[in-house]
């Protein structure tokens, strides 16, 4: 589908530099479209975009399993934030919804009071299929967020595994958001996640569930024990708030603000945003020579020739990549 | 480092074929070298080589914790196997370990009977920086391996987590090897591991241990029922087994017997071959497109260049791409 528009790309860059917000959803649709002129489009307003803001922004991913309150604390958590005077964006990325106008009317719903407040914007952004998970899409969309001006944004991601680790790749800091369970309270997250996290937070700390979730954290601080010091000198905490009553919001924020207060004295901050970016610019080069070459017709023709031989047992899959790869 | 033989491909896929080990050996070499004109060589074979035996193999994936007891499994385990005539080659990857002849001969003296069966071919593979894992290098040795007429293909890896995805990619039938050990039998190997796994065996079962082992069969078996149905049919058995007096040992070959046997019949064993093909003729076309672009000198050139910028905070990840892309 091409978005059909007359779009000139220096007007939508001084524009969205100008915090336009039709213009940075424009920018962002044309990221995520399939067609060959929006991306060449969307190509040129990345690349022409001077990202000001940057170094004044923090980018936090935040994840948890289905149940874990991630949207009303992503809500809860945005308000403060908003009435600290910041501009904060919210993708999510959830690899189980379709990107349609439905979803994306969910997540609003989702977060009816924040997506009402004019400092903030939501989008849900597609797991594009690059490696199976988060991938450029969602890295150019912070971009996009940062340059109209949002100063803190804010990753959602369903805490199941694969994409918290493109998600790390693009994040400052990682807070892992669990309740009070029964019992192994490390089960049904993966140790890769708990490994990195900058923060776990016990949510749902309130009512009858004080106790427990005391407990959990006292488990969980035990558990941080195990993993071994960071790079970013960064001891993780284990904290619980509520996001009903807005208990421990403000500390999780404090926390946040110390942890880029470490991070930007011993220079971390910053290295870390760079090897953040060679990171990228490799995978933004690999994703578009594979497409480069996929997408022309006659390697189109000979894949498909190729895999049904395969299919056959016609030929071996050397055999098949040496003839798909001559067939430009 | 190009390898200096006049070396005719034709010629060397016939003796091959006719299973004579200087050119496996030679074949494999050629396929590990980073040089231009060996893979080019490489190329040439794989692509020319009919697996006339492919249809007869079976391929074992074995994984377990550095102490797990692997090698003297596969030792013993492997001379089971020539007993009853069947030409065996092992291919072991240690990431850890650098591929220096000293590795070679680490592991020949590790399997010091197996490694002087004639019957035996036994070769450390270099786990490739493709995908921060097991690769292309692997699938192509035992495509090699089962040319020159190896029936039973053992991949044996240390069970750390990332390479036994690929291995999983490669192997029919894949065999956890654990030892009792004291309380949480489940700690040190991860989830993923356990369920991709079609049996795992609880070796060093003799001597005192003899009790905790048939403990620890029980909390695995236990464990097992948690994960859901295999697309294979296969429900993966626990056994315990001793590499020092050989019990056990019969039962898992018996046990992977039928599991060929099974997958045979429902038509699984070559349909997950073929998927298995299909995902490995992507991701070697991947990594040779990939090869070619950063190989172009003035790619290299420009890539440099880019990435001090990033360095310098002269430029976007996505300015700097576009000037790559283009580059060429």
């Amino acid at each position: 589908m091409e978005i059909k528009r007359n779009i000139d790309h220096k007007n939508i860059c001084k524009k969205l530099a100008n915090k336009d917000l039709t213009s940075l959803s424009k920018a962002i649709t044309l990221i995520e479209s399939t067609n060959k002129n929006d991306r060449l489009l969307a190509n040129k307003i990345l690349s022409e975009l001077e990202n000001k803001n940057e170094r004044n922004t923090i980018r936090i991913g935040i994840t948890g399993v289905p149940g874990a309150g991630k949207s009303t604390f992503i809500e809860k958590f945005g308000l403060n934030l908003t009435e600290m005077g910041k501009k904060v964006a919210v993708l999510t990325i959830d690899p189980s919804s379709s990107i349609s106008k439905g979803s994306i009317l969910g997540d609003k719903t989702r977060m009816e009071n924040l997506s009402q407040n004019k400092n903030v914007f939501i989008r849900p952004t597609p797991a594009s299929n690059f490696q199976g998970g988060v991938g450029k899409n969602t890295r150019e969309t912070i971009f996009l967020c940062e340059s109209a001006g949002y100063d803190i944004i804010i990753v959602e991601t369903v805490g199941v595994g694969q994409n918290e680790i493109g998600v790390s790749e693009m994040v400052d800091f990682f807070l892992l958001l669990k309740i009070a369970g029964s019992g192994d309270e490390l089960q049904g997250i993966k140790r890769g996640i708990i490994e990195m996290s900058d923060l776990i937070a016990i949510n749902k700390c309130d009512g009858e569930n004080i106790q427990n979730s005391e407990n959990s954290k006292n488990e969980f601080q035990l558990a941080l024990k195990l993993f071994s010091k960071k790079n970013s000198e960064w001891i993780p905490k284990v904290l619980t708030c509520s996001s009903i009553n807005g208990r421990g919001l403000e500390e999780i924020w404090k926390n946040i603000e110390d942890y880029a207060k470490l991070t930007k004295k011993n220079n971390y901050f910053f290295k870390n945003r760079i090897s953040q970016n060679k990171f990228w610019l490799r995978q933004i080069i690999n994703e578009s020579i594979q497409k480069n070459f996929y997408e022309n017709s006659m390697v189109k023709k000979e894949f498909q020739n190729q895999l049904k031989k395969i299919e056959k047992n016609e030929t071996s899959v050397f055999e098949a990549s040496q003839v798909i790869l001559t067939s430009q």
